[in-house]
């Protein structure tokens, strides 16, 4: 089964085309943009000289459907505001190749997919999520963006192009390649990540409240400095977290909020976020237990008042193990010795699939680690290893 | 001589009821607004009834003139925008009383000085900074509150009141008494406070810049995270500063923004500000390099650019010894063994005077340290005993 890289190439720069951004390679083709639908239309085409049958569901989703029972390859086509031209549009392009020399070497049967609205336009891969169940049609038309625009009205752009959404019995499994968007394998030099879990997701905000006082006349003994309390807090953790974490584990304050942030005032509140992810749920708990434990010691240490916002959670998923083998093996064939198994710290469309089906993933390189910026970008030469490890998978699972 | 306590807490009742909020005794007397005025108009009158000669000046410092060379008591008429009842207005109407008693006792000669906008509705105690020089009048001129107005413009509400500038030669020293704004007195239970000195401030904002990165996709040990720069180096600065500071010495991290300030980003970027008071300005130096140095360090050892925002500094203002000495025998007098002597954490109008003539401050306590707030109290108690300090001190000067 050899698989054509010029022509894979040559689409993948084609499919840049939609919503070039005339900077660099960059990418602006959000979910049913004018782009997203322009694009999504020649896709179905692409699909159709390939032999495939090209069918969009309701939400925009599409699908080149094989005969009879295949296997699922692809992601998403819709982009960031601010984009990069791989992304997802990489498995979609590459799903495409691969099901071409599926059908030029008498393979087995390949279906693809690009999923919509990956990008959370409206919530977090909203396609896939709908199409697995995870989030009811009927909540996703409540879904609106940044502009008031709800999920329903924008989802009408798909017009009469809509069909049904499709039976996902008609697929035997789902194998997703994509951009690792991280720095991991352009450090290391290695041509490919065959994915063994995408990470679990807790997220809540904490606040601590003590005394807002004057900045000149409140002697330090007798403060209650919120900011105090959360650099405390970070300390403990980052301390703690040493004894029960991987060099996989990440956690992350990104948004600090003070009151009332005035340079003269001693901070009266600190709302903070806290984050975590781990391929391990029972890792996730436990570092749960960590940070109310060390929030509220901190807080009786200061004489805070605490209080913990709601927790979003998002359960790890593990692959397939059959399809996940199926990548090394390809891995190995293609970059003997120069790849290694990670996990994905970022999700995607196939934590909504694992749902429906057996999946596994594929990373390729990011240059420096970046995505979801114009300056995304990864070697050609590392695409093409991409989609020949992502071909050799295929080939095994005949 | 002999006060009169209930002159002067009638006077004091009298005063809040310009501007009275509604809300507890709180206050709403901001410069130059219509209950300021009129404030000022009453004070003028009772200073004429006390034998005293009032005088605006251009921007509205009133002064009750003694003939002759005189000892200056004030402070300040106007509020916060959301102000207590005694902040400044305490010391004018105390040094009304003990003008008052200071005749009645053929005393020495009393001056009465109410300065206006204290409280910086244009700039930082605009009125005493004016007549001082430290803030030229044409510069206080260009000057606007949060509404666009224009000192210059605000001004004119004084109208045909105004006169010439006084001439500070006339007034042989400065005594101020003021509330403490600070919750020092009100936990040791002491009595008053005899100003040592108004402690200088350094201000400034400091910036890390690391790399903005997906909370998912980045490694721990790959981060560059501006949040946990700005924590490490508030964890040295307070470790590093204890060899150096005194129980009197405050800094602050007041003010804290993350950039982008999301949950699901690394921080790539943190702003903060850093302020530090202390009485003496070697020190107030020492700790400026130990700042600068550990900000450096932490660069460094974290591969984040540095940048040093400008630094504001107001020097610390040494209290005179011979009328400071006054009012420490008068506080013993009074309060026997009951006082103490402190700093003051706060910027007043006698830090402007002190480029004049001889300063001192007299502190009563605030309940719970609380001012710039509705909120703001004292037991009245508490204010005469302060009244008698400040009359036993004039006793002593004369």
């Amino acid at each position: 089964m050899k698989v054509d890289a010029e022509r894979f190439l040559a689409d993948l720069h084609k499919l840049r085309e939609f919503g070039a951004a005339g900077v660099g390679k960059g990418v602006v083709r959000p979910a049913y943009s004018k782009a997203d639908i322009a694009a999504r239309d020649w896709l179905a085409g692409r699909m159709r000289e390939a032999g495939l049958t090209p069918q969009f569901d309701p939400v925009g989703n599409l699908f080149g459907l094989a005969e009879g029972a295949s296997l699922l390859l692809g992601s998403h086509s819709d982009s960031q505001p601010e984009g990069g031209w791989l992304d997802g549009a990489l498995g979609v392009i590459a799903a495409l190749e691969v099901a071409r020399a599926a059908q030029e070497a008498d393979g087995p049967p390949i279906s693809v997919v690009s999923f919509e609205d990956e990008e959370g336009r409206f919530g977090v891969t909203t396609g896939s999520a709908v199409w697995a169940g995870s989030t009811p049609l009927e909540v996703a038309d409540g879904l609106t963006d940044r502009d008031g625009v709800s999920f329903a009205a924008a989802r009408a752009a798909i017009g009469d192009r809509s069909g049904d959404f499709i039976d996902p019995a008609r697929f035997t499994g789902y194998v997703e390649m994509h951009i690792e968007q991280g720095p991991v394998l352009d450090g290391s030099g290695e041509k490919a990540g065959v994915v063994t879990d995408i990470v679990g997701i807790r997220d809540m905000r904490i606040t601590f409240s003590g005394q807002q006082n004057h900045a000149g006349t409140t002697p330090m003994h007798l403060r209650r400095d919120a900011f105090q309390a959360l650099a405390a807090f970070n300390a403990a953790i980052n301390a703690r977290f040493r004894n029960v974490v991987t060099p996989a584990t990440v956690w992350t304050i990104g948004h600090v909020g003070l009151h009332p942030n005035a340079s003269s005032i001693v901070p009266g509140r600190a709302t903070f976020s806290m984050q975590w992810r781990d391929g391990d749920s029972d890792r996730l708990n436990r570092m749960e237990r960590i940070i109310r434990d060390t929030a509220e010691e901190i807080a009786q240490a200061q004489g805070m008042g605490l209080s913990f916002g709601p927790m979003l959670g998002l359960e790890p998923v593990a692959m397939d193990a059959t399809l996940r083998a199926a990548l090394e093996a390809g891995a190995e064939a293609v970059a003997p010795g120069n790849w290694r198994k990670m996990p994905s710290g970022a999700l995607h469309d196939a934590t909504n699939v694992a749902r429906l089906m057996p999946v596994a993933m594929l990373f390729t390189p990011s240059i420096g680690g970046i995505s979801h910026a114009f300056e995304e970008d990864t070697d050609e030469a590392d695409l093409v290893a991409g989609l020949r490890v992502l071909a050799e998978a295929v080939g095994r699972l005949r």
